[in-house]
């Protein structure tokens, strides 16, 4: 199928005059990790106002409310459900914040605050698109159902509870998430994949108690020996995984996906010299960009054991998380984890694997899918002449699998955020002209979406 | 040379009896850790005046004063120097002791208080055998210079620099530790060697900041995989040392001394159950005890690194210690490993080693040397028929090494503590009748001694 590519017919605000209604939004600290909950409700009933246009609600859960309104005016039309969330990060250290991080402050071509853009910004763009559908054209493209958390900065513990309960009344044909950050701020692109996670830890212990390394050294095993033989086992010398069954899932690159990344203007050296590092490292024969986007990693997080005292310790742990890609299986990579590091025990200590709950699968959806097409469209149209890059997220979302096993569907990550604004740090900024931008792509999108999407659950 | 066995002739009081003034001076808690200046002056002051008859004085340090007196009263003999502490080790959590810890409570057959075994009780035994000499026979059977410390617990920071300053006036013979302790209860043994020390950190370094394990997973070297490459490249399978220069100056064990050990009673089962292990483990080829007292050992006694996040963290530590053996030179042990590091550290990551200050030299005396048959002689009286062993403190002992150094002396260590008497640990114990058996022992060890002791320094 190919999308026909529509020009926007709405008139929007510049962005800088929607700013003030913003700030007031920003001002509301909402950190969910340390919450407030009367706080945490002023959040979400100032979303709920906005979508009054839809009916909106606070659904209780255990935890925080999620804001929920439908706005289902064209019968036969495709239904999205669009998401978001309305809780922040902690701000962090005070003293690192160039301004107060509850205050939105505008410096140049940006503004500033924690949640600007991760995940308010993005929210307000959605909302102000659809009030302003329905002041000009007096309804929306298609149907939209809204759900917004106020969870996803600890996990989201409730939100799959909140979806099981509701599934038939959240069918959808497709998610739009505003969350989610765009790869570069220099060229667009979408999403077309995410990687999966699996993590575990690995625990060595030998005597009962730490001993003295002089007394009793030269008659048991160091269980900090034997957890780095244990490590030291898991990659080959140029960081390819060297367990066994590890890559069951994986796919080789084909050449049309080799070419496309291939195409993508990326810098190697600024990348080293950004990270600081002597030297980029990985699998041979495969690209940086390859290794980082199509490749699984395995990488060990942490390790604890003893100290600086001349002991041997009793206890040596070790945190390890994979990243999945294609089809990985989470428990099965795991089991192979576990089956490698067992095999390699040494009998003079004992070794345990401990998987941590919530594996999640990698998730992709294919680059012809309705939704990229869509989206590619409404990105093209907004950044005439630029190429829109089909980026993967490295990292692990975990409603991405959540949306697709509830509700069957698809998620499209739609967010005008960018990977380099400082989501999580102190002086969280979004680029103002994003607002703009995401206002028109957004309102593309919708049209695209409206004509192009097959309806299916909805 | 051969000793000839002297009956004792001096009569003691019941240790029961004694126990009352030792109570006194473990009433001090003259604890260095957290030193009160007053506290540590009242210990130093309650030896003072058990050493008036031979002149007793404090000497200032930049730390807590030393306790000195010479009796010099039979010219011609040979000259020891009795060493010891007053300081003790913080008591620790006072909810795990069973009675206070500076009130000395008698329990059964032992008493129980902080310092009874390490040092206060042990110093105590050998001023009450000065002062039997004195009383009853009117003088010592050999010329004798005390010093006693107030920060072996701290590592002795001030004992080299007042060492080195009062060296002629420290010369002695021989220097005879009321300090260290038996190996164990259930044979007496006297010490032939205690083992060297040198330790050092490794220290990995990737990127300027932790990184996102999805986000730069693949793209750069995960500093903790390499860090485990390193340390499980330190020894071989069976636990040897892996590193090239390492065992320069070890030797291969004699026949001789290999039947010594082999007829040293030792249950492995016993010894495997009491530390809680699966299996002991170590050298091929070489018993459990011959590990431990005759080979060097390198102990990896601490790591850390990042946490359980998914972060690839920018910095992996390693904390290392070595205990060494005969000739074994502790700067040429740490170059060693530091070139062995350095040739395997991946050009992807940064690798800096750091040596700790304060290596020191493995000690040892001859099995034939005056001080060590003169010691038999005296334990073999005290303990007829039993087999006096010769062991190895397979700890480390600083203070050897300094008096070998700087008053050209070896050190005898005849204590009357053991190794299982909780020292550094709550409930510290000394078995009562050790006092009895000590002061028997030190009698005649100083008979021994005075006869057969070569002059040399004095």
């Amino acid at each position: 199928m190919t999308a026909i590519v529509t020009s926007g017919r709405l008139t929007f605000p510049d962005a800088r005059d929607l700013l003030p209604e913003l700030a007031g939004y920003i001002s509301i600290p909402s950190v969910s990790r340390d919450s407030d909950p009367q706080v945490m409700r002023r959040a979400a009933e100032w979303l709920r106002d906005q979508l009054g246009f839809a009916g909106a609600r606070l659904d209780e859960t255990a935890g925080n409310p999620i804001v929920r309104a439908d706005w289902l005016g064209v019968p036969g039309a495709p239904t999205i459900l669009v998401y978001g969330h309305y809780d922040v990060q902690p701000p962090g250290s005070l003293a690192e914040w160039n301004s107060p991080p509850f205050e939105m402050t505008t410096d140049g071509d940006v503004i500033r605050g924690r949640g600007v853009t991760d995940d308010k910004g993005p929210v307000f763009i959605v909302l102000k698109l659809a009030q302003a559908f329905l002041a000009q054209e007096g309804g929306l493209p298609l149907n939209v159902k809204f759900l917004f958390e106020g969870e996803e900065e600890i996990g989201s513990p409730n939100l799959a509870d909140y979806l099981r309960a509701h599934a038939d009344e959240l069918a959808a044909d497709l998610v739009v998430s505003a969350d989610g950050a765009m790869w570069r701020p220099t060229e667009p692109s979408v999403s077309v994949a995410s990687k999966g996670l699996v993590s575990l830890s690995v625990v060595v212990e030998g005597a009962a108690t730490d001993l003295h390394s002089g007394r009793f050294g030269g008659t048991v095993a160091n269980p900090v020996h034997q957890l780095a033989a244990l490590l030291a086992s898991l990659h080959d010398a140029d960081g390819r995984v060297a367990v066994d069954g590890f890559y069951e899932g994986v796919h080789e690159l084909s050449d049309a996906r080799k070419a496309e990344i291939e195409a993508v203007a990326f810098d190697e050296e600024a990348y080293r010299t950004d990270l600081g590092v002597p030297a980029l490292f990985g699998e041979a024969g495969l690209s940086t960009l390859e290794r980082l986007w199509e490749r699984p990693t395995l990488e060990v997080n942490g390790v604890e054991a003893g100290g600086k005292y001349t002991v041997i310790p009793r206890r040596a742990v070790a945190h390890l998380s994979c990243r999945l890609v294609h089809e990985q299986c989470p428990d099965a990579v795991f089991e192979a984890i576990d089956r490698h590091l067992r095999e390699r025990a040494h009998p003079a200590v004992t070794v345990t694997v401990h998987p941590d709950p919530g594996g999640v699968p990698a998730y992709r959806v294919d680059g012809d899918h309705p939704s990229i097409v869509c989206a590619v469209a409404a990105l093209a149209e907004v950044y005439p002449g630029q190429e829109v890059l089909r980026a993967v997220i490295a990292g692990t979302l975990p409603a991405t699998a959540l949306f697709e096993e509830v509700l069957d569907a698809k998620t499209l990550f739609f967010s005008f955020s960018t990977a380099d604004e400082k989501l999580h740090a102190p002086n969280e900024f979004l680029r103002i002209r994003r607002i703009d931008e995401g206002l028109r792509a957004w309102e593309v999108l919708w049209r695209e979406l409206a004509r192009a999407l097959p309806r299916g659950a909805s």
